[in-house]
């Protein structure tokens, strides 16, 4: 069966093409998410005196977490999920997926390695950011900090990773821009805001122990 | 001219063997070492008063953040580093490295991103660190940690790319050994290492100023 991903020479030997349609995929990865996101919000409004600004990070670390274990993992751990014929959703997701970036289907070394660290290393630890918060944690800020650190560094070997391998992944320029750079921007642009928000409230918290330490001398 | 390196079908054309000896090249490396490190040391012990735990730090700083931005620094930007005729020092280096790890003169995409990351994102920060420490900014840790962090995701790509890939890239067991397994090491204990300290120093500092604030209300 031939496949619709770029570069056309790719070698996928047993592809099964997606099934479902685009806007069933996206309709099932939208309603899940915005599930997750409702129940975190909800729950953590009953909670103590958690700020807006932490409920909506809650949010964004339940989101993060399980896309990561399960969207990626399932990725990262499913090297032949091209050949998937049942039309299971996570399969479906990432053949989809491909057409912007056709280095998932062929299992580039790059992707797989990143997929892997931010699955098994990133989602964990995220869904214990939304504990940490929720708990006031001493961690919490440190925590969130390294996560979004790797989100970031991930992110940008996916990127780099592409450059150098030529750029050419893309089935459409609509592909190209809605999935590669459009979806991934997500993963720039929030871990960013957090990691320096992380890193303002430590580098305070640090400063303000040592003058106080200075004091008692 | 035929290259010393394994997988033996590397493609290298216009390969320029190594001229410097494994000693000569191992001994500059040592004493250029050896000098940043006597450097950061002695000035360190003339400025008030730092801990000695903190001037051992600094002289890690030093020396790992001029290893990423001269060595690793020149090797990502260097394509054709294996070409070079003129015994250039850095050339050799990589020249050598490549025995241990022959994606380096491959020019493997997983490794020239990785590199690319360190010299650029995690030397000049090393440097940063070095002057934060002597300085007991606020940032120190935070800065530490943070660099510590895409150390050791970048040897996780590292080693987890090469083994995704077959992991038969040393010319020998002696210089997998030497080369791949020991020297990359060091950037996996002493990041894990000063990355724990720098989290139980952060968390036990947002905890006290969070309790701080617990009591003034």
């Amino acid at each position: 069966m031939e496949h619709p991903y770029v570069p056309r020479d790719l070698q996928l030997p047993g592809y099964v093409p997606v099934s479902l349609s685009q806007s069933t995929i996206l309709t099932v990865f939208g309603l899940s998410s915005l599930f997750v996101v409702s129940l975190v919000w909800l729950l953590s409004g009953r909670w103590r005196n958690l700020s807006n600004l932490d409920r909506l990070l809650m949010c964004w670390w339940a989101f993060t977490g399980l896309t990561h274990m399960i969207l990626e993992g399932y990725f990262a751990f499913s090297p032949e999920f091209y050949k998937e014929k049942t039309g299971f959703y996570l399969a479906e997701v990432w053949k989809e997926y491909s057409k912007g970036d056709s280095r998932y289907a062929g299992r580039d070394t790059a992707i797989v390695t990143v997929e892997g660290i931010t699955s098994v290393l990133e989602g964990p630890p995220s869904l214990l950011a939304v504990y940490a918060i929720a708990t006031g944690k001493g961690y919490s800020y440190i925590l969130q900090f390294a996560i979004s650190l790797g989100q970031l560094y991930g992110t940008l070997v996916y990127f780099i990773a592409a450059y150098l391998d030529g750029d050419n992944f893309a089935a459409s320029p609509f592909y190209y821009y809605a999935y590669y750079i459009l979806a991934n921007s997500f993963w720039i642009l929030i871990p960013s805001l957090i990691a320096v928000r992380c890193w303002k409230k430590i580098s305070m918290a640090v400063q303000s122990q040592s003058q106080k330490k200075n004091k008692v001398r």
